[in-house]
């Protein structure tokens, strides 16, 4: 389980974050998270799974896995080789890669029986109260139209993270954590004084001239 | 909305029930429905609908509507231009078209709006809760490994049906209708009695010799 | 079968060329084509279909039909139902409705059996060749980055166009089409002189404000 | 590439075949191969790719690639990244994982730039004329109705095996590999006499109690 707040960094297929520059940009992050003592995960493709968790000490989430059994399956993975692998988690449902409420249902329930944590996520609050039900271990909820963008999901859509973690809370508790546009410190203090419990990034430290500095920056907001 | 219990009858696309044959099977199931003064409905595809609802009095749902709005979608319809067309309420993620949950909740609230009746199957007891929270009209529970088959959810799953109708209690008010292998009279009886407001039923009542009297004997089990 | 050279009218799910609309749309369509004696033809969602197809004597195709016999198969329809409602032709794996190459080759194997026409869209000469092998009645090649825009193919990427006709050739003599950004008439011209048998159009006419106006535009580059 | 005639071992995601028991599988895989010379590959999980690569000599595939350039594309790898990796080829359209044709298309031409072999699965004659027109370096026709099935395609439909074998090179010469049920070495001496190139099998090998006899005896049809 994740400390929270928490900065979750997404890989996505990036080529700044994918092969040897994922394993260079995890390093950086891990160095940033011991120095800092903030709580900070990333997720990457299952190619470059093994590089990257031989060289930090950070979690290393998956970005997908499918929600299929052991058998004849071409070109799956599922959960349970997630975790013999050590995974540490997965996202599950990001906006570029959206699933079934019935596949949703199944990761969740099978990750929880081998031990591996999911972050579900939502693109506004009615969907999140609909996967709070699912009881995932993190909910991350993003604007769609916002994520990828200049303007942070704190600045743009501030009503939108209190009425997810209302609607999350009038299910379960369930920590909600923010994403979309997401670029710095300031953004990431209004999401956590909104209840947030983090953040979800991606271009905003992949795409950094400066990963180290602007993760930095971004962790400067969750204190 | 449907008067309550109900029995749906999905047509799906079978050979017995689609074209001139949905005609047909529709006039015999409103005929029954009138005689009996029962709530039926039945669900059909969109080429088939005109021919079928200038047919028949009872309501009929569309088995499927796409998740979009107006604009560049070829091959796609959506809740508006079914909405003009008259259609009194859709299917949504039936276990042989299952939906994104972003999908799901789009429909949900966009047919909310312009006034069309949302059904929304689901699996099990936990994917019913999640879905509640998107407050369609109706659930529609069925174990898919007893869809089609010989034995119904009443007999081979009864648990599942009482467990549902809580889950569904727990979040939010909503009707539970159940489904799967359901066939005869006893079935829908068993099934109203542990809680359910009605059955979806398709090759019960679309593949019978007489589907007069098969229907007959299903809303024995409603009373 | 279409006389060739044609203008085929994508109606996609524009809300200009839906419902009431498309059928008004339709007529006009139907009235220019009578007036100027040019072979057009229209492709309109399902549920729109019967409505359109008795107010019109050009023929009228579906955007899209599903690659399944007739079963439980919930929310689709295929080329059997499709005949027996008097359907004239499908466009096939359209860009908003990509299909599996295995359900492209099934479609258009079921069409020729029970004597629909296939129009398959494609992205580029080498996929159009792929198509060609499976023999449908028409392909349309549009380049995706072009389709809904200002610049037509004819400008954009003359060369493209007549690779596709070459690529096909090299196969099976199958009549190509073009669409992507064809607005007027000199983009026609330009389209049929490069050996084109006609054009695939949609926001060109569908939201034109005059669209008889601009289908005659259209229709004179046949010439 | 791949000597011919060659057997392609897809792992697929049986639990015999997956994590520390895909290394073990693979290395007698590579042992059987080393002591009678056969050319042999096999396709694994991109989460196993890494240590079964390290184990073994013989080369590994693949058993799927998405259609995606770098970006945003989160729960997605692509060619280029496989290439950085290591990756010999990759299994294309499987049919536990089928493609859109356009898919299809840009994963071989993006593999064939970075120098990653494509053995592109089809379903029967016709498809694999349409692949054939893209240029992969192999086409692996399987009917799907034998796939996992106690006989082989070599003795229950001998005609397609020649059939598509005809069709493909009335395309472009592509070395043609057959699967589905195949099981022993006689089933694999009758597709290499039809003209086939070699095999794709999976659970003739994953699932076989000694796994090295029982590739031994698959070997020994292909002489």
């Amino acid at each position: 389980m994740l400390r929270l707040p928490a900065v979750v960094v997404n890989f996505k297929l990036y080529r700044q974050a994918s092969g040897k520059n994922a394993v260079e940009l995890a390093k950086k992050i891990d160095y940033v998270a011991k120095e800092t003592g903030a709580s900070v995960a990333i997720a990457v493709n299952p190619l470059d799974f093994h590089f990257v968790k031989d060289s930090v000490e950070i979690p290393v989430y998956l970005q997908h896995v499918d929600a299929v059994d052991f058998g004849a399956r071409t070109g799956r993975i599922n959960v349970e080789i997630a975790k013999e692998h050590g995974v540490d988690g997965i996202l599950v449902n990001h906006s570029e890669r959206r699933l079934k409420i019935a596949d949703i249902e199944y990761l969740v329930s099978r990750a929880r029986k081998v031990g591996v944590d999911t972050m579900v996520c939502t693109n506004n609050p009615s969907v999140s109260a609909a996967v709070a039900a699912l009881g995932p271990d993190y909910i991350a909820m993003e604007p769609p139209e916002l994520i990828g963008g200049d303007i942070s999901v704190s600045k743009a859509r501030p009503e939108a993270i209190t009425e997810t973690i209302n609607a999350v809370k009038s299910i379960k508790e369930i920590p909600v954590l923010v994403g979309a546009g997401v670029k710095n410190g300031e953004d990431v203090r209004r999401a956590v004084e909104l209840g947030a419990k983090g953040v979800l990034v991606a271009s905003g430290i992949t795409k950094a001239r400066d990963p180290k500095a602007a993760l930095m920056d971004l962790i400067s907001g969750l204190m």
